[in-house]
């Protein structure tokens, strides 16, 4: 599929076809040229913000030398109303962690806590594992199977374009620690929620149901978790000695960094994009998200540096996703009532090609569908029948009625490097890069100018 | 190159060319075939010694557990005369591994100590950075420019089929250390000596030159590599933190595991083979080198299976070949003067498919080579004009005039994983861990059985 979609691509230099609608406006498809030709903006922030900050742990000092960075590239780009919007929320902070198998095949395995995790003393615990396929599969098992035993279960997702196992394959990490404490498990260890072969574990949040005693709850890396799977099946009993020491250090500020590109038409509302600025802590958060912290912020400074957009662009770079959407959810309560938010739209899976669009527009603007997708199609980029749902971080906003577009980029390898060690700047391809902010380009092009009014897609709508 | 090679493997199937020469012995074409097609011992030993020992660190106690565990898969698997020559070494053991960028730009870096690295204290070392593209620039540098400072070197290894990058671009290793310390560095830090992009750092051994201060001397991943120059790029001074605490712990007991195929003839010679049992201690060895150790095993097993050869098999797993061949050069001090050993080979290169043949056989035995070469090449292997070396544990055997049978796998990817915590059972692909017993099974048959005697291959012709 890869060669059509990239000639199509490379054909889009020659065609550039004119836009019908708009004269007086930059040429969208020569804007959206421009930037698969020679963006270098992009490329710029995601070497900066991952050399020059690095991991960038929601509610850590890091992170708030995140945003400090991002105001400076962000007023140095020549943004308007660079500002940060605060926030507090609770941080869990990572301690140290190694798992070993004590009995009957003496070894260290890679371990990484889950958010949230709870601690062992610092010695750590030793207690036998018990193996469970699925989470069905421990729900299922008697307490007496599972008391004071450290759980371990595995899961079976492979890689795919749309990433869509990682819902379904996630239980593990999602669900797993809370019903393993409700049945008295010592602990939980889960195969990684990954697609790689590699010796990085996967960390992610999960959070214990109300009620629930915190019980330590890490990740093995694939090949620890396949290890640790041959040694069960020897049928000996099996001993963990398991040291994960997180901690929760109360309540700190985090913060969405905020950064607009002034429309000419206040009344034509704002359009709101971005990505997210926090990432975990073990890898320097190149995939996720600087990705789509530099996606987004190339393609509005590309509608920039043409002229003065009919509507404003908004982008967004919030704080403290990965951890439970805190940045998010404090924008949205923030702003929900302003009343000018016409459209949204988040870029964050990683920064390979966008192979699809997907929208969820109102009846009455079709034709603007329609004439992004004629600009996304030369980039290899098909449109989709799903709803756009607008990301983590400005999801509620589809939710609440107002419209959204997704660019879903290929996430075939996406989940090799998510949330481990492995999330570091060279796995970022320029060339797909520059693919993301032509289609972003594209997009804020056609929206921002687009003459009609940009419809409410409607709560019915939203929610597929 | 793949495919017209794998066709040819398959073709073997079919063409199953007889033995012109011998037909009193197992036809050697059937006995390649058979492992092609169906070898499982080769596979249950790597998992079984990857999975119920796992890493085995030259001279520890997890290397004596490698030794009885051959002791008893050979004794099960049939073998004759299955013993432990014993010997001692000095032993160095890994303790505590972490670096940190302070300034500019906080961040921590990974690092794993490479072997005979000298410590810091506990709290580690903090000193500015200097970077050298080489060693050679260093050596070049004057003393005051490194007096204090913490040495970071860099090279440019680039995957290939031959692993020949691994000489020249070892260098930072090997002799970085050395040149650092007499310097007056305060430690070493390089870019780790491989080929890929995962955060697992390699390590390898390295020996400081006599009089030479023990510095701490550690390898960076290689994607913390690339971060560190990036950071280094920016022109401001660099400060690092580095802990590295491994210990000298003495002598200790390592050994070598001998088990033969006892042959019909006393008079015809005995042929060595074998690998290393020890590995490094971040991985489970499984490329490195647990797959030569069933490669070699198995393809003996096969032999052995087929009926009493002419000359006696014996299958050496080696101890302590990654700390400095110690038990490569115990075994040659003890037996060099048996008189008997007229062949020897090592597979210690991974166990991706062999592509080429190389001997340094007497011109006496051109006859035995041709045949060996015509019973590889069904297997895609094609015969290489370089002289046999014998491998790292029986070099000293070639060097001092024996001849010798290398069969080269394909490197291109064994860099990645080499020394690494991702050495692991699933870097192994079955089918081609199958051909290379089928090669070994070939070049034993042939050998084994060869009628004519086989003649030392000469110390000249051995040092190429």
């Amino acid at each position: 599929m890869k060669k059509p979609l990239l000639l199509i691509a490379f054909a889009a230099f020659a065609l550039s076809p004119a836009s019908a609608f708009q004269t007086s406006q930059p040429d969208p498809a020569a804007l959206r040229d421009a930037a698969l030709a020679s963006d270098t903006v992009a490329w710029d922030l995601l070497e900066g913000l991952t050399t020059e900050v690095g991991q960038r742990m929601a509610g850590t000092e890091a992170e708030a030398r995140a945003r400090d960075w991002a105001v400076r590239r962000l007023t140095a780009l020549g943004f308007a109303n660079v500002h940060i919007e605060a926030f507090d929320m609770p941080v869990w902070v990572r301690g140290e962690e190694r798992a070993e198998i004590v009995a009957p095949f003496p070894q260290n395995l890679v371990v990484t806590a889950l958010g949230n995790s709870g601690a062992t003393p610092v010695r750590g615990i030793e207690a036998e594992v018990v193996y469970f396929e699925t989470v069905a599969a421990l729900e299922a098992a008697p307490d007496s199977a599972v008391r004071g035993r450290i759980v371990f279960i595995t899961h079976a997702m492979q890689a795919n374009q749309d990433g869509s196992g990682y819902g379904p394959f996630g239980a593990p990490r999602r669900r797993g620690p809370s019903v393993a404490s409700r049945k008295g498990a010592a602990a939980i260890v889960i195969r990684s929620i990954g697609t790689d072969y590699h010796r990085n574990p996967h960390t992610g949040v999960q959070t214990f149901d109300e009620g629930v005693r915190p019980i330590p709850a890490g990740a093995l890396s694939i090949p620890d978790a396949e290890q640790l799977q041959r040694i069960l099946r020897r049928g000996q009993p099996v001993r963990m000695r398991l040291v994960l020491t997180p901690r929760n250090i109360g309540r700190r500020q985090s913060g969405n960094v905020v950064a607009e590109v002034p429309g000419t038409d206040p009344s034509a509302g704002v359009i709101v994009i971005g990505g997210h600025l926090d990432s975990w802590d073990l890898g320097t958060g190149a995939i996720d998200n600087a990705a789509g912290v530099a996606i987004t912020t190339a393609a509005a400074h590309r509608i920039m540096q043409a002229g003065r957009p009919r509507r404003t662009i908004r982008v967004v770079l919030f704080g403290a996703e990965e951890v439970g959407v805190f940045g998010g959810n404090a924008y949205f309560a923030a702003h929900r009532n302003d009343g000018n938010v016409v459209l949204v739209g988040e870029s964050d899976f990683g920064a390979d090609r966008v192979w699809r669009m997907t929208t969820n527009l109102a009846p009455a603007n079709t034709a603007l569908g329609d004439r992004i997708n004629a600009l996304l199609a030369p980039l290899g980029i098909v449109r989709g029948r799903d709803r756009a749902n607008a990301g983590a971080d400005l999801g509620a906003w589809a939710n609440a009625g107002i419209a959204a577009i997704d660019l879903n980029q290929d996430g075939t390898r996406y989940f090799d490097y998510h949330h481990t060690p492995d999330d570091t700047l060279d796995k970022v391809d320029p060339a797909q890069l520059r693919q993301n902010v032509a289609a972003w380009t594209a997009v804020l092009a056609a929206t921002a100018n687009a003459p009609e009014r940009i419809e409410p897609a409607g709560v019915a709508a939203a929610r597929q």
